[in-house]
């Protein structure tokens, strides 16, 4: 897969949390050196979740994560990216004490990145959404309130669409919203849409700042629905919630799959609840945004690593291509500049 | 302190373990760019000693000390010092969790100390001196067989003069060979005789390198002794057992202390049981080595970092000054060369 020609200047921010941002990033970067990872700070499980309860640091695991898609150096890469397997350091990626322990030293989340970048010799920038350390809740009729992102990702919603905040407020970090304002091409990665996209997309500001900016602002849906969370949404669906979390209607296309995955690969899915996002052309093309269909599937079979979780090697067959994700969105972007 | 001119070429390897070979390494890479650290590796107590229990890994600690001494990167030496205060990683120093994951991800202690020095930016080399997952042994009449670096270093050893190995039988590390072998200067830096030097110098094949090689071997004197280790020690009574340690009689020159500390000072340390080490220069005067004195106590006034060790300010002012104790040696080399 050979990408078209670069556009080195062009400034592109993505907006996600971990590995619908990886999967972006390292698509794009192969098109442009000006990229800048906006991460989704309310992370709260897993080796994060455990740093942010003792050490009551901001969570590294997402950031973590983009660091790792922009660097270009192989073997800290992989050292970003290595869980400890044993003993009382068990389960923390080595990236997520590298940010913790900067931070704790310098007392400065954003320092600690910064350092982070430039020891994994990194292109383009990861700046957090916000440097509050801010705890996701959510409000459902049958739930009530939730707290905190790994509950919420958990909680089924049954069809609801749950009333989304962060405690305390957040501030908008100004490095974000100038990414946001000064981009060529703003881009929502896909991700678990209330655990994941809405905790960046509902911090305040962050919904002004995507309609004000002149950017193109695509949002590259989801391949699949999670169960008890957002079964049966169509592209549309997906689409609509986004802005609706953002507070604003404020995107320009959605990009969306087209190809069917492979039989036993969907009946695997089934399984566990995930099917293929539906997409009605008709609905679509009276949309308010410019919806864009292609085979954005990986054909890569993936490796599973995870010998505990028999569903990853399936879970992983389902993704995007990364190249091809990201040549659709610069061909989106030089199609609505040659129309101009 | 303006150091003598630099000899960028000379080849200076130093052997010990953590403090006494950071405090060498600091002021020597200011007269060379060919620094070796050769670095003992049966450390097992604190951070060092948890992580080789719960992980398996050869002992980070001492190697971490000798890299940040080494390092040109302010930033990053600090991360690698950083201790963690709290939760499940308190007391880790961040340089062990590295090193540490670097070995578990590539299986090799000796790749992860390369990639370190890479993003420390040392200049010079750290080599353990053996790669074998070695335990510290030590038997006297009075305590039996002691096993452990830790457990060595708490002992009273009552005047005895113990006999020591290690278990298994460490292998020399071919790089640490090829550094005695090709040293223009052999420093054994100071520190803990039996729980730091010893194992360091009992590897077997070190005393043969060190009788082998053509450089000039010197021995920096330790300031003061341990009690219930060396109590009584004189400066020939530490080279004769860095000596008999090593199997061998190859020390060229022994730098020591002339310089009585201050008398507070000294009120402190022996209320501690820690004394001045005394020298009888008629004695050392019929030495098989030469045997240098000089003034070589830092003046600086240390920060007390530890608010749980009320000694630890006093102990941080007897130091050796490291560029006044790299000068000596490098005096002593220049000297030689002359005299030849």
């Amino acid at each position: 897969m050979v990408p078209t020609p670069a556009n080195a200047d062009l400034k592109i921010a993505v907006i996600g949390g971990g590995t619908g941002s990886f999967t972006l990033l390292s698509g794009l970067k192969e098109y442009t050196s000006s990229l800048t990872a906006l991460v989704n700070m309310a992370d709260d499980g897993g080796s994060t979740g455990l740093l942010r309860d003792e050490l009551g640091v901001l969570p590294p695991g997402d950031v973590r994560q983009c660091l790792v898609a922009l660097s270009d150096a192989p073997k800290l890469r992989d050292l970003f990216n290595y869980r400890f397997e044993e003993g009382s350091l068990k389960g923390h990626a080595f990236g997520n004490l590298f940010l913790t322990a900067l931070e704790k030293m310098t007392g400065d989340f954003a320092e600690g990145v910064e350092v982070a970048a430039e020891v994994l010799n990194i292109s383009g920038r990861v700046d957090p959404i916000t440097l509050t350390n801010v705890t996701l809740m959510m409000k459902t009729k049958s739930h009530g309130e939730v707290k905190g992102e790994f509950l919420i990702g958990e909680s089924d919603l049954g069809g609801e669409r749950p009333e989304m905040w962060l405690e305390p407020e957040a501030g908008l970090n100004p490095k974000a919203q100038t990414a946001i304002k000064e981009a060529d091409i703003v881009v929502i990665a896909p991700g678990n849409l209330y655990g994941s996209l809405a905790p960046a997309l509902i911090v305040p500001g962050v919904g002004e700042a995507l309609a004000a900016s002149k950017a193109l602002k695509v949002y590259i849906c989801n391949l699949v629905t999670k169960p008890g969370q957002t079964d049966g949404y169509s592209v549309s669906d997906f689409a609509s919630e986004i802005e609706r979390l953002a507070g604003r209607d404020f995107l320009d296309a959605v990009v969306f799959n087209t190809r069917q995955p492979d039989k036993n690969l969907l009946k695997k899915y089934a399984g566990a609840g995930e099917l293929a996002v539906a997409y009605d052309m008709a609905k679509l093309e009276n949309a308010s945004y410019q919806a864009f269909g292609a085979d954005l599937l990986a054909g890569t079979i993936w490796e599973n690593t995870s010998k505990s979780d028999p569903m990853a090697a399936a879970r992983t067959l389902i993704r995007h291509d990364p190249i091809v994700t990201a040549r659709s969105i610069i061909e989106l972007y030089s199609n609505r500049t040659n129309e101009d």
